[in-house]
């Protein structure tokens, strides 16, 4: 897993910039799906959906550092049991449930209580990288990875790893985007992408023959927006596409997206200097990701497990890069919540290089997974559905019309400035083959694009009076959606279908005279 | 809180027969809620939202058996914090999620997995009476309670205080509909009832002058629809309401309403001789728990405690006894749904008397229990309100547009011959002041009732070209529902609220150049 990957930014997804041979060679090998979409477009909730198989509406890791409830199962439950060891390197921006261990008297320090508090994965190298919100930066592994390697000071990771140096020898912060050019103070192969691949081998190495499932979650291409040699300069303006964006959207837009257009991060990305600027490091960064990865496909299959080995490579959301007037990924149009998704069964060989426009979701890897091991998908409470039969090159229909995602957006500027309170500012999609329709609450009026028509999303008929039917059509899917939460988590399907009738039970029967 | 009791089968909402002067007192005391409704109408799904706060949608134990997930939060644990005992007496149909505590290693027989497993609630004297199911009855408290009273056997619940004797002296068991009429073979001072309000009483006595909580929940009149003497014979033929039904409702009925009708129950109690012989019974087990809530009321009052006590006086839900062509309390007709709810409020004198028409629910007790105690209101987790402004005689609007039900009928004959598999068959309820609607799943046509025009909901208006507008309004009131479920239980909106906007979080701004 990536973060922060857009789709179109992989030259199997058609870019021109960057190129990215290993991935593209994994698509080769496997099933690259075109239409699959985050749960979520920011990394938290996103992550909290890859890993439990559910929608936000349930799992309730709303946002980044909410929560994710103890009680809610992860694919390291599922696995667990099945005796197979699942890790974690790199990230996962699982927080916690703290309130909710301390009521059931859990530890977090021990047994189950540690692997509450890592969103159910061993964490054999987590390193969420350093977030602004000032984690404690001390004790991120990386950072002492780079103190071992003589990067000193309080956090290397800042100064080295995401900083450069200006004409004056001066340190250049990742953080400005004005310094996304220069190239990081340590070499490649110093990387946290690189680290990040170094830890997955070791795990593989230590497992040896015995089953595993591991989580490798690349902190890149996530800002801060600055790339070690060679990347820095692998790409250059002429190598950035055209902004997807035009004057008319931001007059009379939505309110909701009028204030994301305000965002800090929005009115930079705005700026052609910036958008120029930051985009080759992006690319840079992803290019990075490739060549790292090639290293642990190889070791994957010098070492025989990639003959048994199923990969999945994807992203948690993506990144807007100025595209429709924003910066960073909270806004529902497809920069934000279309995800690379690629699956390589090694024993379903018969899908090798296909391409499937069938809509795919986030929620559907756990069920993906277990499904692959034969293991059975829990459908009370999973809310995804396995795509191991359109990797296995099925052709029968598929069952979906519309994929969902949601973003609780009551922490940014907006939400105040529109006066919503916590629990309005929520948005949420309903997309189908060809509509996209978001609804942002009660009072504020929906998106809506016509995919067919209008591809890059540009014309907003979120309040055009000849699609009403088609509102009401998705609005109809969100209905459904809903209705479908899984709730009953404590009860399979099969018990249900199988228990007898009430007025049968028990040898006594009830309503008789 | 009572088990399946109508709220019109109370003198204070109207009844003829039976007269309760008990619950009438306390209605005088206080505030009658005239439009209360359950949140599902069986009891497991009921209790659980009247112990969370929370829709069936948000707590998931969706139907009788179905384990409220160890990562609800109760009533006990709000009060447990606050240095307040809270117990019960009688009965919880709490199902302990077992695999949630075994997947956290929690322990069911010690501390906090023994309250897991008890609803939250100190299970003082806790007794779900004996059903069908074949709950292990040896163990049942009232059952060892009878022994010790020289009622023996293997079950002498069931032997004696649920069975009469036949004309020829031998057993005849209260499971059959015929044998109603009879008086039950014990004094009515050893009934479950009166042995509830004994337990009670020894709960309030130990406890002194300290804080508690107590759950006072009877059994009755929940079936077995027999009553000892003399409440047998206290109330005859002459004194059962006709039935409110219409020989249109049998013709081209919703197809899930059909199907209900075709159940054991329904047939039974769509028959006179059935509905005539029991409900007499049922209004007998009425008037049994208003006498001995008398000596409740009366403990409460000589031992000083009824000038610091909130009482509250509910049900879990109705009981159909014939109408709509009934048994049972399945569907969403009010006879199911709509609850007596009296709360007494001691120092809010002010309100004593009144009837409130607002709408109001049973999410609504914990919080109204909370903010009764001057606790905090969780509003990120509990999806009532407290009603204490209106107990306390408040003018201010009552801001509630809509109440909602839910029942998950998979379980039942009806889903399995409609074809509908266990997510499928779902019905949830939205109603108005005026109108209701019951959304039965994509697959079927919504009952839609004028509550207005048509209070003894006769015709249904489901399909009714006319009504169009009137079920989208409704449906967009289920829409509006499921969207404001409190999923963010982790993060308080408090937290969320006071929470920097990320961009400026931490000292690091993200997005500037």
């Amino acid at each position: 897993m990536c973060d922060q990957l857009r789709a179109d930014y992989l030259s199997c997804y058609g870019a021109k910039a960057p190129v990215t041979p290993t991935i593209d060679a994994l698509a080769a090998r496997g099933t690259r799906f075109d239409r699959a979409f985050t749960a979520a477009p920011v990394c938290g909730p996103s992550r909290m959906s890859f890993y439990t198989g559910r929608y936000t509406l349930s799992h309730g890791a709303t946002w980044n550092f909410v929560p994710l409830p103890v009680g809610e199962r992860t694919l390291g439950d599922y696995l667990d049991g099945a005796g197979i060891r699942t890790a974690v390197v790199g990230k996962t921006h699982h927080e916690p449930d703290r309130e909710g261990m301390k009521r059931l008297a859990l530890d977090p320090a021990l047994g189950q209580g540690r692997l509450l508090g890592e969103g159910g994965f061993e964490p054999f190298a987590r390193d969420d990288g350093v977030h602004p919100r000032g984690r404690n930066h001390r004790h991120q592994p990386y950072n002492g990875f780079l103190r071992r390697n003589g990067y000193g000071g309080e956090n290397p990771w800042h100064d080295y790893a995401n900083s450069g140096l200006d004409e004056k020898g001066e340190l250049a912060t990742g953080w400005l985007l004005r310094n996304s050019h220069r190239a990081a103070r340590i070499p490649d192969e110093l990387s946290e992408t690189a680290w990040t691949v170094d830890r997955a081998m070791d795990f593989i190495r230590e497992q040896g023959d015995k089953p595993w499932c591991l989580h490798v979650s690349f902190i890149k291409p996530h800002w801060p927006y600055i790339v070690s040699a060679p990347f820095h300069d692998r790409y250059g303006r002429d190598d950035v596409p055209p902004p997807v964006r035009s004057s008319a959207e931001r007059e009379d837009a939505n309110p909701v997206v009028m204030g994301f257009q305000a965002h800090p991060e929005a009115a930079a990305f705005s700026r052609d200097e910036v958008r120029l600027n930051v985009a080759p490091a992006y690319m840079g960064l992803v290019s990075q990701v490739d060549s790292h990865l090639a290293r642990l496909m190889a070791f994957l299959e010098q070492s025989g497990r990639a003959a048994d080995t199923l990969v999945i490579f994807t992203s948690d959301h993506g990144d807007y890069l100025g595209d429709h007037w924003q910066g960073e990924k909270e806004l529902m149009y497809e920069q934000g919540v279309r995800i690379p998704l690629i699956v390589v069964d090694p024993t379903a060989m018969s899908g090798a290089g296909q391409v499937r426009s069938e809509l795919a979701e986030a929620v559907d890897i756990v069920p993906t997974i277990l499904d692959a091991l034969g293991l059975p998908v829990p459908t009370h409470v999973c809310e995804g559905r396995s795509l191991m039969p359109l990797v296995k090159g099925g052709t029968a229909t598929w069952p979906r019309e519309a994929v969902f995602s949601e973003m609780d957006y009551a922490i940014y500027p907006t939400a105040r400035k529109l006066g919503l309170g916590a629990r309005e500012a929520r948005m949420v999609m309903a997309r189908t083959a060809r509509w996209k329709l978001v609804h942002f609450g009660k009072a504020m009026p929906p998106q809506l694009f016509d995919l067919h028509n209008d591809p890059m999303e540009l014309e907003d008929l979120g309040r055009a009076p000849g699609k009403q039917a088609v509102r009401e059509e998705l609005y109809g899917h969100l209905f459904d959606w809903m209705r479908n939460r899984r709730n009953r988590i404590g009860m399979t399907d099969a018990a249900v279908e199988q228990r007898p009738s009430p007025a049968a039970a028990g040898g006594v029967t009830i309503g008789v005279w």
